[in-house]
């Protein structure tokens, strides 16, 4: 049993509207020195073994759009 | 400036119904060796300089729900 933590965000060159929302509320509160906030989505599960192609094959068909987001994984015994 | 790497969570005593779902699409993909599976939020941003405790007040009064979520933040010069 392995437990994988992958991070999926969107791809820098796509815009990422509800960060820039989430930026300028947290100026909006007088957090005036936050920038290039990007928000992501994170998944945490329990896998058979420790395989990290079958964790990205995973990311490839459902986890994440590989058109418009990349994704990165850490596998831990 | 320092990078802040945030991952929000929803508490293990809340039932993650996202998760629920995204898990049962594995299964029904084939990859029936996944469990615990468990969706939550990452945001990453700039911030001036590496204050720790100004993230964790931003986490609490609007990144994350404190009543619901558990927060972890990373960060790095």
């Amino acid at each position: 049993m392995a437990t994988a933590r992958v991070i999926i965000t969107l791809k820098k060159t796509i815009m990422d509207a509800q960060g820039q929302t989430v930026e300028k509320a947290l100026h909006n509160l007088g957090y005036t020195g936050v920038s290039n906030l990007r928000i992501g989505k994170y998944v945490e599960m329990t896998v058979e073994g420790r395989d990290q192609e079958r964790v990205e094959e995973m990311c490839r068909k459902l986890l994440a759009n590989p058109i418009i987001e990349d994704f990165r994984i850490e596998l831990e015994e």
